[in-house]
């Protein structure tokens, strides 16, 4: 069985977000009112069920963030795409 | 009062997502198990309370996606899914 993972990474809070404040410039260019922007990356992807959380843990900290500068979150999806 | 909230974005299912597939081979190359490998982007920002279901959803339309490829979804920042 294989289960489908969201990974959501964001700069952590301390570190500097240029395109965040660009955005948020943008927004309220256009009129929205919108503070405290942030912007992060999204990865979705189907992996083996087994063991999947240490799996998944270890292939963020290692390919898909840097953890230095960055934090992560995992959530399981609900749909399980059954090859 | 403020409501913090994220916006989670992801190009439509039958999109080419030439990232997400960039990802994959690179976890593979690595040794990970991952197939449908999507990647996103990610969006938090601190709007009014008022009406914000609605003004999020036109500032998703308007200016954080291209609806004609992309999909997303909005969260409460306590990650209650917002239909």
């Amino acid at each position: 069985m294989n289960k489908r993972v969201r990974v959501v990474v964001f700069l952590k809070p301390g570190v500097l977000d240029a395109q965040g404040q660009a955005v948020e410039t943008g927004l309220r260019a256009l009129g929205f009112e919108a503070s405290e922007v942030r912007v992060g990356k999204a990865f979705e992807l189907t992996v083996p069920e087994e063991g999947w959380r240490e799996r998944v843990r270890e292939l963020c900290e290692r390919f898909l963030t840097n953890p230095l500068i960055e934090d992560y979150e995992v959530f399981e999806r609900e749909e399980v795409c059954v090859p």
